[in-house]
């Protein structure tokens, strides 16, 4: 640092796609994280944590729905394949493949950044950080109702009033194609094209599941030849529509009455729902929705996704399904596993939009400041006293003098009290408390006149012995009054 | 995912110097994690986020002590030149200099993994999380008081019994200079040799201040040409020692005694000393240690230092400094900041050295065992109640029939109380609930025959209705026996 390149000044700037979480945004999104982190360990998932740098073959082997190209590739000083993770799956997978000691069923969380180098979006980042839950080891339909479940109390912790889960199955789809006559090989091209169902529509959809059209660009769109019967059986299962989750495994029997085996794979809807039902988690929030799909290259059985119905522009904020052939590809061995994964980023916005920030702006309660540069000890015990009572303080140590200038600064940085204390407090062996919450509905319980100016004005003063106890005294004031 | 490479294994495994922290270990840093925080904010700083990609050059200008041969190197869609932070420190100066809004002075916590491509040694990481405190535009030497003061209660919150933090100065090392009629531009020289102190000896040091000498390996180190009476001041220099801050402070003043504006540089030393000591923070930890020199061309004031007494083999866990000059860069202004950083990984393991492995190995204190296919829902409703009462609790999944393999992965797991509930259970409306804990001195508080045997076999059967309670009393047994 003794050779400061102070002539050659670099900009503060960061590549497209990356973002810093400024305070405010930090404390709710902290908060947020520990609301889901504490509903996790109520379930008994224990913490995981793994680097952000994997060997790229790690990382392609288990693409699929993943290409290479956006994936950002890290060069170490040995010039080995490396890259950042772009999930937290295929760590878990790597994990449990890389210590057989780890006890199975192995029930993990992981909250951590991964990356990837797509198109940056307004909304979408190429570093983003994902909250997932897995139970790995869990061949059990108990263990996918579980996570459906834990999505549920995690957005009820977040007190999102409105939200639905709605979830399918890979096995129901894999019916459909026995139901259709459909040989199971042409399942990823028959859903592939499904998965255009909201972007183009079912009159399109059906033209491309037979002979293609072209579209209003006048591209060719080429189909995949399936026969018109094939494809109105495709369309009947289409239709069936239910916000009661019976009343679909109803529609499903009957549609599938002569599918060999459909029965026992609805079976395994029907016992999540009714265990879901028995639990509360009824209708109102959980949903038999057969257009889920979720990639469905990668699960091999039940899949969910969440939604927030008063925020629906963010869309699919908490998502997974089961995917029993993940840690196939390191060991042969086929292990059954099912997770969720929250993107925190997106679901931190979606949560500000709906409630605002109400969060603090400040981890501080208090601005101790600084009045008189010969009272410096006595600001120094004030706010040691106060911390040492569990009342987050802040000293004043910036450069400003005068009291106007570090009042704005704890306006600015959300700091709800302000302690004043000059030479006048001193001699009189007072100090005075400013309340810097505007319209404080605490006004309102207080008497006496002079009290009540006092209170009006904000500010009040009080013996020193006294700090802490008025300090918390008007702390609950802004408590009490939603502050 | 449908084209499973399974013909072509992929080795689980990970690069060299990354690892990864598994549950035991990540719910014991957890717990460490929220302790700092928990003292950071009680100070006031608030949380910052920022992403691990940053501009090189923004990296690379603020170097100085780093190398650019140490950076992972990152390769975005666009070639651009990025690389993965560091250190937690540069981020910090390139937010401070992008957002013009942030209130100053600006005084943030960030805990985060940093990465150096340096040579893996055992308890060297190359992606390793920092955990740093800093305050940004702040001159005050209170400042650094604070940040002195947040090291020891971050280490006392953490229960370390016996530490040190010590601390100098850039400034008393500027006056060293001035004592021995050293031109300041020399400095950096100098203090690069008096680093080596330590490891090559007073003997060597001196000999390489003046002329050189050949080292054991026959080479020859270059001398930097100091005079012997100059080398002779700065031995006095490195002779002061006392564990009594007051006798530190008197023997520099009258070193430097006839040296111009040192007692000036003195009295800021004093100053921070005197108000630690009227805080509590007494000689027992926190001394004046000359020989404290960490990265000095980085650092402009006071430096310090923290090592546990008990675990003196992992050296510096929790260090820092004031460094007014790094936002320049960005600025050209010059902002005046003063923070530390702790190496959390190198902490925990040293905690774990000094405590043990304390904690819960399992987050969950319940596992529900699975006896009888045809009582699943009974294990639901048990497992649901459990939580919702507060209790977490895991319900067996796994493929495993036996209770005998489900007891033992609820041991592996560290989870210690297991119900039980089969036909039988089930046909007298009781569960019973085994106490994997051994030797609990719960045992001891009973009188019964009876219930002393159940509970030295390590099992109560209790009515299906008393679940929660039952459960409850036997982790309170657990909690008093310190288990």
């Amino acid at each position: 640092m003794h050779t400061l390149e102070t002539k050659h000044k670099i900009e503060a700037r960061l590549s497209k796609g990356l973002h810093d979480v400024l305070p405010q945004q930090a404390i709710a999104r902290q908060h947020m994280i520990a609301t889901i982190q504490h509903v996790y360990e109520l379930y008994g998932f224990v913490p995981l944590h793994t680097p952000a740098i994997e060997y790229s073959d790690v990382l392609t082997g288990s693409a699929g729905h993943e290409s290479d190209t956006n994936r950002f590739h890290v060069i170490s000083p040995e010039h080995e394949h490396l890259g950042l993770r772009f999930d937290l799956t295929v760590p878990l997978a790597r994990v449990v493949a890389q210590y057989p000691e780890l006890p199975r069923p192995f029930r993990r969380y992981q909250v951590a950044p991964v990356w990837r180098a797509d198109k940056p979006d307004p909304g979408r980042f190429r570093e983003f950080t994902q909250f997932d839950i897995d139970s790995v080891g869990v061949p059990s339909h108990i263990a996918d109702t579980e996570i459906i479940a834990a999505m549920c109390d995690t957005l009820d912790a977040l007190h999102v009033e409105r939200y639905v889960v709605r979830f399918s199955s890979r096995a129901i789809l894999n019916l459909l194609l026995d139901f259709a006559g459909i040989p199971r090989e042409y399942g990823v091209d028959v859903f592939r094209v499904l998965d255009k169902l909201e972007k183009v529509g079912l009159h399109n959809v059906r033209l491309e599941l037979m002979g293609g059209y072209k579209n209003d660009a006048q591209d060719t769109i080429e189909g995949i030849g399936l026969t018109a019967a094939q494809v109105d059986r495709i369309e009947a299962f289409l239709g069936l529509h239910s916000a009661h989750r019976d009343e679909m495994i109803a529609g499903l029997r009957d549609l599938f009455a002569h599918v060999p085996g459909a029965q026992h794979e609805i079976d395994v809807i029907d016992r999540i729902s009714g265990h879901l039902h028995r639990l509360g988690y009824g209708d109102d929030r959980v949903v038999i929705d057969l257009s889920v799909a979720r990639g469905l290259a990668y699960y091999t059985g039940p899949v969910f996704e969440a939604s927030l119905l008063d925020a629906p522009r963010f869309g699919s904020v908490f998502s997974g399904g089961r995917y029993d052939d993940l840690i196939t590809r390191f060991h042969g061995e086929r292990i059954p596993a099912t997770g969720a994964s929250i993107g925190v980023d997106r679901l931190l916005a979606a949560l500000t939009h709906l409630h605002g920030t109400k969060h603090h702006k400040a981890t501080a309660h208090v601005l101790v400041t600084s009045m008189d540069p010969s009272l410096e000890s006595d600001y120094i015990d004030m706010t040691w006293e106060l911390r040492r009572a569990g009342i987050p303080a802040e000293l004043y140590l910036g450069a400003a003098e005068s009291l106007g200038k570090q009042l704005k600064h704890a306006n600015h940085c959300g700091i709800p009290i302000a302690v004043i204390a000059g030479t006048h407090e001193k001699a009189h062996g007072t100090v005075t408390l400013k309340n810097l919450i505007a319209g404080s509905k605490h006004t309102a319980s207080l008497h006496g006149r002079e009290e009540w100016l006092a209170a009006r004005a904000g500010q009040i003063t009080v013996p020193r012995a006294d700090l802490v106890t008025a300090v918390r005294h008007m702390l609950d004031g802004h408590a009490e009054s939603g502050a």
